[in-house]
């Protein structure tokens, strides 16, 4: 079946929104066996119609989002109905959601509010959890092909649980029985993806009727894979026997929710300190929810007054060592842990740049390391030459990998 | 002129990259007053043939991004020259700066590689200095119609400087004399959008001739004005006026910028300490390049614990008060000022959520404190009911904004 999107919006256009729709669609899509052929964007008003046109002619499945809100720029309800040659008349039950919504929130309904309420004839009314106006479901026949409509509201967090919630449902209805394939990920950390794809590339595509996907961020590279039971199943004993040490999920967990999820199991506990991540790796760690059961401390110590201050360190060891060193990053951990009074402690130091670069230690040097009670601290050296925001990114990666490995 | 984007990338339509070269692009044209009409983006591959079609029929300046690599499914210039039934030769100086970007690199140049040399006759070469692929420009000329056609590199890091110093200066030279506006931003800090139209939007609509343009993201407005030199300057005065305390930047500096640069300038330092934000604060200053000059120390003090040993905290303070308090919030501001020996300290107490809620103190109550050097510690209570990253995002942009305001 041949998806398009059609995304109508004039802040997109201008650039005030960055359209995220596209992708979430799109990732939603994957694992039913459907791609998207085509996606469009058009500014608010009578443009939907050409593009509406344009897709009856090629797609079996048209996914439409926005313009259906209260204002008299919001036309896709109405356009759409008129060029399938269809009626609009008020549903009394989705004018008493919307007049209950109202009701709630004590705000007077107008005219213009009611013009939600109007649904063409034979459509099917998808419920909005977050909003008020409804998604529409239309089915129409062009030359003897059926296309499959979906009029979807635009804000992400109504379109969001209607399209999973509503949509999808009906569209694996529509995909042939036997037809819907399994699909799994696995997230990989500190390996690059052409790496990815030596060790297991060759041996994945030759199992046959297996659709392959690689999608690689910084530090991290997601393997999909989608085929009948067996297939996956065969995918996954190649991908667990090279990558196993690098699966950090089965699922699209992140690494931090990993993390945060096998110390709450562990009953253990964690601090960090950190210089050059400047609260970045304190920042991800306290980003999962129920962080606080097991994130006891940071310490951000940037300058080196702070370094020797509130974690000890002694200063002659900078000054011999400098504050990017083996000695201070291992200094750095084992001191927050035995401060902090945890089980592990993670330390960064080194020169995010742009400025701060030598000879011996270039913009991009990292020293991270990981204390845990009991056991030799580990410190590793690495170098990121990129941006700021990234270096951050790879070096806390890196960081939070350590205590993975170590909780697997 | 009407302007169409025409995004090519298989990536894109399988959710893989999000695009963010459509709000890129958008943002760059707004300034010269020029607005995009359309935007469609298609898979690598033959696809484009149909929508560059599309636009001949509607655009005047027409904007491609991807297809210009060296792998079998980069057609986007063949299939440009082919409709616009131009020959392909392969341009000298192309041809060298490729040899020369793969020599310094070691890497051998294959006959895949030597394809980015190929140039449509009269095409104009545009300089690509972040890879190896040039962009072209390509006058059409259909029924009486000019068109501007600029076939672009997909990567953004090659995109965007080619765009701003490339293109843009060419289509500057489109826009009859006189016709390229001025453009002024205003971000607005701590005020709703709906406050901020409601402030200055009647009068700023009453100026003839200006275009209007608000861009609202969580806890920041930016406020667009476009026009003639007189419109702009009549509308700044109207903006200052009434919006003078929540200016941030009048060009599109964040918040954190702004701090960073006013604390250098005076020479001055500033230490943080976080509950609930969980290193988020200090991770948003140390974003900044310069960063270290001015950011001492962050106590990221989570557990009860870390309060009382890291920043001295009275436990008795904490058992009457509970960590969630105006008295805790300033003790953590006064004391992180004080050990870190910073002029200024900010510290932030709350509840994230989505547990840890009371009736008395429900998810989203937050405390935030600003401690300066001989001067009363101010503290602020707010209430973001939002999920837990925005809530940081939220209540670091309030205390980011404190220093701000003391700093202006």
């Amino acid at each position: 079946m041949r998806v398009e999107v059609i995304n109508t919006g004039t802040e997109l256009l201008l650039g005030n929104i960055v359209n995220t729709h596209l992708a979430f669609l799109a990732q939603e899509l994957f694992p039913l066996g459907l791609r998207i052929g085509r996606q469009v964007t058009v500014p608010d008003g009578s443009a939907i119609r050409d593009a509406l046109l344009e897709s009856f002619d090629r797609a079996e499945v048209i996914l439409v989002t926005g313009g259906l809100g209260p204002t008299t720029d919001d036309v896709t309800r109405e356009i759409t109905a008129e060029l399938l040659g269809l009626k609009l008349a008020e549903d009394a039950a989705v004018l008493q959601a919307i007049a209950e919504r109202f009701a709630s929130r004590a705000i007077k309904l107008t005219e213009r509010v009611k013009r939600q309420a109007q649904v063409p004839e034979g459509a099917v009314v998808l419920q909005n959890t977050n909003g008020t106006a409804p998604g529409l479901y239309l089915v129409h026949s062009k030359e003897g092909r059926t296309i499959h409509i979906f009029l979807l509201p635009g804000p992400p967090r109504e379109l969001k649980p209607m399209f999973n919630e509503v949509v999808v449902p009906i569209l694996k209805t529509l995909i042939p029985a036997g037809e819907v394939p399994e699909c799994r990920s696995y997230r990989a950390v500190g390996i690059g993806e052409s790496n990815v794809e030596a060790l297991v590339g060759e041996q994945l595509l030759a199992i046959e009727g297996i659709e392959l996907g690689y999608c690689a961020r910084p530090g991290e590279v997601d393997v999909r894979v989608i085929g009948s039971r067996d297939v996956v199943e065969r995918a996954e004993t190649i991908i667990l026997a090279h990558l196993k040490d690098c699966i950090v999920s089965q699922d699209s967990r992140s690494l931090e929710q990993v993390v945060v999820t096998g110390l709450i199991q562990r009953g253990e506990t964690v601090a960090v300190a950190e210089s050059c991540t400047g609260g970045f790796l304190a920042n991800r760690i306290t980003n999962v929810s129920g962080a606080s059961e097991v994130f006891v401390e940071g310490f951000i110590t940037y300058a080196n007054e702070a370094k020797a201050r509130a974690l000890g360190i002694d200063p002659d060891v900078i000054k011999a060592h400098g504050a990017v060193s083996k000695e201070v990053a291992k200094a750095m951990a084992e001191n927050a842990r035995r401060l902090a009074g945890t089980d592990y402690a993670l330390s960064t130091t080194g020169i995010a740049g742009p400025g701060g670069g030598t000879e011996e230690k270039p913009v991009g040097t990292v020293y991270i390391a990981f204390a845990a009670k009991n056991a030799e601290t580990l410190v590793e050296k690495h170098r990121f030459p990129t941006d700021r925001e990234n270096f951050k990114w790879l070096v806390t990666q890196t960081a939070l990998d350590l205590l993975r490995k170590r909780l697997a």
